[in-house]
């Protein structure tokens, strides 16, 4: 073997080349080439307007610029502003805390640094996270980083509806060859399909969580990726499901991985929190403690403009209305882009996985490699994934949608 | 044993109160009962005026607030955007980088980040980090939080001068235990003493690292925290050791964890870098891709504003003479402010560590609880150590030096 100064885990690591990278550096040379409205760019997990501009909220970027340097440039405390953490907790519910149940947050680099928390502290090495087989990448990646696994359960049947079916079979299986289980959902406005699971979906896979740990010595931690929870309707119906998390046993613990990239424009900002939700209170002292201890370990602190901006939002109606109606326009802009290809689909008989909101649509291929070659001699880039096409409707401009569904129905 | 929901090796982590947390939150209350001027706070590492004001230079203040939402606000790419890392290397390195090397550098938050790198992929689980046994809490947390131990050399010989003797034998006693040893060396203007590593003290340990890795499965990577280089004196005098770490076998890996927080005052922003230097380029090449699969896995990428902010200030010497000088008035300052305390010391005959530059001054106690604590009364706020007391020179206005010694010597 070559020589290596790294430990035997960390060797090799990182070799293989980033394909989102690859595919974002051709479609930018092509518009360098042919020019920006000839190239159709449907890579990158941003919002852009329909001029091609990158959409920052106004108000705030304006409130970054204008807080004092003191909350801008000081240290946070480790687990968050207190104020921040209240605030994360109130705005990822937004009323619909379920009753009788404890919550704690700890201020986490985006959602990743959430995610990076739960699957390290709640799984044992070796242990496998289950995520859906329609997966953002860096799941698999923080669960490898940490020595975890990951195992994939199906999200949709063969005629893409969505299917509890084998987050079932798979708790099951993971259960029985492992004490705590970490079980991924991305919804509402799941990444890469736009999936959002109904209420009557999360009350039937709690009820089967709870058939799942009678023995207390299994231990179910659900993570709820909500990184585009603000991008899919309004902000009452697509939080309905969180009520659902009262009433579960101390062994079935609920995470919220909160991030503020996308609600706040914030992506390079680094701001989120993971939050837990528990009928025990000493589940969630647990939670405080131990991931407040990780943050130590791991990072120090968190972004403190970030935090600040979340906290003095939450307690200033008027600024938080101003924020959400300028949110509101852009999540509408994104639906409406999904709009024109969903219906042109339809018309020309392409499939699609069901798109209901969130940044991405996802058109299942064969060949997903093949299909994404053909569409980049037509100069539109997309993103293939292993059993499909992902479009980044987030950064596409509405006049570039229409046309793209028949394009993509000739390249399958 | 109590139902706990964590994996085994997670669980009590974080119980422990933060000692530091705690003074702080009694000199705060201190403030408020008997007013700012009466209390001496002495626990804040950042920097603060004679005002007792937080200080931001502003000249990187002014170009938070100016620079384009995109630069703020979008995604950096997950090592960092590639300017970064070269203006990174050059900063860190400022015209000293030894010759016939590699560097490579990945963008990290804060140097904690860049810390959590090293000891997670340069150690094996179980393996033990080499660290001053003065040193900075955190190291212990990071190597807890990734199951690595910790084992301390002593700093100084018994009259207080420091001495590389412990740190061979540790060395030594680590690599027949292991391969794989890490070494921190916080240098210049250590936390907490302000020592300052002499170039004979570096070569002379490079000369006995190199005698401990003849057998190639033998590998020393060495992490110099480098947070408070920019508070100990010129620029030129204070890098001049890093040209001594050229010409080593592939297996000692230097690591610089390069930090934005007191450089730039941006302890909050969360920015810096783990830079690597060897005389192999397929070493610095693994840490490269290895490194920034780790930053995938922990917290996707790094605070895009600092990132441009100090690749911008590369390209312009205008703006880097600018910066340097408002930070240089402050290292001033700060290195003001300690002689006071210095030469008071002399006089009243109370004994201190030897203190070069950086934020802290550290005085040797017996019981280092009780003499804060009377100190305590006298409303001086301190952080007690293991084997003595640290006053954060970064924070105290300068007339508030005078006298302390004394007090201190009292306390003891």
């Amino acid at each position: 073997m070559e020589f290596s100064m790294m430990a035997s885990h960390a060797r090799g690591k990182g070799t293989k080349p980033d394909a989102v990278f690859a595919v974002l550096k051709r479609a930018n040379d092509a518009m360098a080439k042919y020019g920006k409205e000839k190239v159709v760019n449907a890579t990158i997990g941003a919002i852009y307007d329909d001029d091609g501009k990158f959409v920052a909220l106004s108000s705030v970027s304006e409130y970054y610029r204008k807080m004092a340097d003191e909350e801008m440039m000081s240290y946070a405390p480790i687990a968050g502003i207190p104020e921040f953490l209240q605030a994360a907790i109130d705005y990822a519910f937004q009323g619909n805390q379920p009753e009788n149940t404890y919550t704690a947050a700890v201020a986490t680099p985006g959602g990743t640094g959430g995610i990076r928390h739960a699957f390290y502290n709640y799984l044992e090495q070796g242990d496998k996270a289950l995520i859906p087989d329609w997966f953002w990448g860096p799941y698999k990646t923080i669960a490898d980083e940490h020595l975890r696994g990951v195992e994939t359960y199906k999200m949709f049947d063969e005629d893409y509806n969505f299917t509890l079916e084998d987050v079932k079979v798979k708790t099951g299986e993971l259960l029985a060859a492992q004490d705590n289980v970490v079980v991924v959902f991305n919804t509402p406005g799941h990444n890469p399909t736009g999936y959002s699971m109904t209420d009557e979906n999360w009350s039937e896979i709690l009820e089967f969580f709870k058939t799942q740990v009678s023995d207390k010595q299994k231990k179910i931690t659900v993570v709820v990726d909500m990184a585009y929870i603000d991008f899919v309707g309004s902000s009452q119906k697509t939080r309905n499901f969180m009520k659902l998390f009262g009433g579960l046993p101390e062994n079935i613990l609920i995470t919220l991985a909160f991030s503020m990239s996308k609600s706040f424009t914030s992506y390079g900002m680094r701001s989120g929190a993971l939050i837990a939700v528990s009928s025990s209170a000493e589940v969630v002292r647990e939670f405080a403690n131990g991931c407040q201890f990780s943050s130590r370990g791991v990072w120090s602190n968190g972004t403190r403009a970030c935090q600040r901006l979340l906290a003095d939002m939450m307690k200033d109606p008027q600024l938080k209305a101003k924020m959400d109606k300028e949110r509101e326009q852009y999540s509408s802009l994104i639906l409406k882009r999904a709009d024109i290809f969903i219906k042109e689909a339809q018309e020309v008989g392409l499939k699609m996985l069901p798109y209901h909101g969130g940044f991405f649509i996802t058109v299942p291929a064969a060949d997903p490699k093949a299909t994404a070659e053909k569409l980049e001699a037509d100069n539109i880039f997309v993103v293939p994934l292993k059993k499909g096409i992902r479009f980044a409707v987030c950064a596409l401009p509405t006049q570039q949608m229409s046309g793209l569904a028949a394009k993509t129905k000739a390249a399958l």
